[in-house]
């Protein structure tokens, strides 16, 4: 196994600085200043020295317990798992699962890169499931039923899916909890772009159905929405069944997450509306600016506009190796980007450009593909 | 799988405040104020928000290999990565070594309890070697040889040796890896509590040895030398390929350590020396108060005076189940302690006795623990 090709790509941008990246999906805001000045507090307080309990801080479960009660979701305190980042949630839970001759995880493709290699991992198998690119990338329920086995663990869904930027809608959900509830496979839900949505498009969620409780474990990360991804926290929730089983892999992963940024969530969520209302002005011109780019070049590539993430996920028209595609234009152009095949093979002759990074970065970048599709083609 | 009896005491003791607690490993000293200063200034300096490399921050791999150097072992900064806990480096290294039929992990016992814990998430076997307790807590060759088979992936050695306070001679270390690398498995080297050392003992590592550096993972954390259990980071270092394997699981079990805590680290090595110096001192006095109590209890326990760790491991002398024990003077006396057969079953009718703890704690601790023997025998 190696690293995927976001790391890959973002990696070599990290130790020449002359590459622009429009590769890892980082947000390029710096993290909020009253977060900062709670997590300082918190550390003369003496809080963050030692091990949280290993499902995480109480208060931070409280907290968000009762956040999810007013988004119509019923979930207890002990119904929700603290984790260092959402990968590792991800991987905590993917090894709970994997039991016996349960070794198969159903991965929609194009979908983001990581999980096959927290499936791989986890000694399990990924099995990929094609989106459909014409009908705004959704999933066809003949699939899916077709690729669920004996050996089927659980479905790994993207909602909003990175790279495509599409939703789920409602409909496709409650059909893929439905179809999961009645072959008794687990549905992950990885919201990490949850709050990232444009045009007043709101995300469905299956967990206010009380009935599908115990088939959904939904991931929410902190790190995109409010730019901490370097300070890896995040948490799932399930039925305290799903919890109970998940919690010692998870202990088994990494103890507990780490403490001082258990605090920075807490303090994330005190002001969330600030900080994701914020997001929303920023990203919506983020994006505006690379699809003025996109629109000026139909003749090389097609795209389908993103309604969540901050991803376009544009098809190569004229070149059909992304990877190729992509060397190519890092060498000639010095900028990074992530070849689509790194999303599963759903994802070739596509490239993902992350429109989360600073102005001038998505600027330089898109200037950089202008050139190089125009002069090579 | 549940949790371990370490972290169900602990779980207890916190929301129970009348509980005193020798469970769970945790320094009770609060995190250095130089540490703290760097941490807040690398916050100021924005240099914390976002994902680091996932093999950690050069400029702290490149501080780890000087500091090896200076310790007669050969590693640069490629060799070297950064973990979110010495645990989360212990599960990348044993993902990455399982393949096909090597799914074996041997674990001498009494070892870390976490150990089996780990091995079994990774959907590994976890396959006991007894130590020898009249012998110090050593292992015998002719038992690891014998357990050694075509599906053996590596040896997990825990030195100091939590929880039984001994370390493996030199002698003992070069045979280990000798037979390894005769039977081409890996050593898993964990030496958490390598800096904890009483007595003017020194403690040999075989990584000097130019000749085993593709058989040994060493692991080696901040946790426990500098108070940062909280913060979740650590490090292991091996032959280049080896880390070429373990840096793809670690990349998808936790992205990279977070980053406030990678320039904690930083922070802690460039006051390594202050820090382990004001160490010793503590917990020399700390070993001698608990020693004091065990003394005069040797009618209802034995002890072997420990050379590293902060724990004591006794031998119960009139009760055979430790787990039966520790719940009866739980409940009598409000004080957690961990059963002995939670470090696999070379550590039943044991206990384990943290020294770590604060003064107040360990005395209240071991008068309760005193009373309970006194009174029930």
């Amino acid at each position: 196994m190696t690293l995927n090709a976001i790391k890959q790509m973002e990696t070599y941008a990290r130790y020449n600085p002359q590459v622009v990246s429009l590769s890892q999906g980082i947000p390029y805001q710096r993290t909020d200043n009253d977060i900062r000045l709670a997590v300082v507090e918190a550390m003369l307080q003496n809080k963050v020295d030692a091990y949280s309990d290993p499902q995480g801080l109480l208060q931070l479960r409280q907290k968000i317990s009762e956040m999810l009660l007013t988004e119509d979701m019923q979930y207890s305190d002990d119904e929700i798992l603290i984790t260092a980042g959402a990968t590792e949630g991800l991987s905590a839970t993917i090894l709970s699962l994997l039991i016996s001759e349960r070794k198969e995880i159903l991965i929609p493709t194009p979908s983001y890169s990581a999980y096959y290699k927290i499936v791989e991992s986890a000694q399990g198998k990924p099995v990929f499931i094609q989106l459909n690119e014409e009908k705004g990338w959704s999933l066809e329920n003949s699939l899916l039923e077709k690729q669920i086995t004996k050996k089927t663990a659980a479905i790994l869904l993207c909602n909003p899916n990175n790279p495509t930027g599409s939703i789920y809608s409602k409909e496709e959900l409650l059909a893929i909890c439905l179809i999961a509830k009645e072959k008794d496979i687990m549905v992950i839900l990885d919201e990490v772009y949850g709050n990232m949505l444009f045009d007043t498009k709101e995300l469905y969620t299956p967990c206010v159905v009380e009935d599908f409780k115990k088939n959904i474990i939904r991931v929410v990360s902190f790190s995109k929405d409010f730019s901490l991804t370097g300070w890896r926290v995040a948490f799932l929730h399930s039925h305290r069944k799903v919890i109970q089983k998940i919690l010692p892999v998870h202990d088994a992963l990494v103890n507990c997450a780490p403490v001082i940024s258990q605090y920075a969530a807490l303090a994330a969520l005190e002001n969330k509306e600030r900080i994701l209302e914020n997001n929303k002005i920023i990203y919506t011109k983020n994006r505006a600016l690379m699809q003025r780019y996109l629109d000026n070049l139909q003749e090389y590539i097609s795209y389908q506009k993103p309604i969540g993430s901050y991803f376009f996920f544009p098809r190569l028209l004229k070149e059909e190796n992304s990877i190729d595609f992509c060397f190519k234009f890092l060498e000639k152009e010095n900028v990074a980007v992530v070849p689509g095949s790194d999303f599963g093979p759903g994802g070739e002759s596509h490239i993902r450009l992350c429109f989360g990074r600073k102005k001038e970065d998505i600027i330089k970048g898109m200037e950089g593909l202008t050139r190089f599709l125009v002069n090579t083609n």
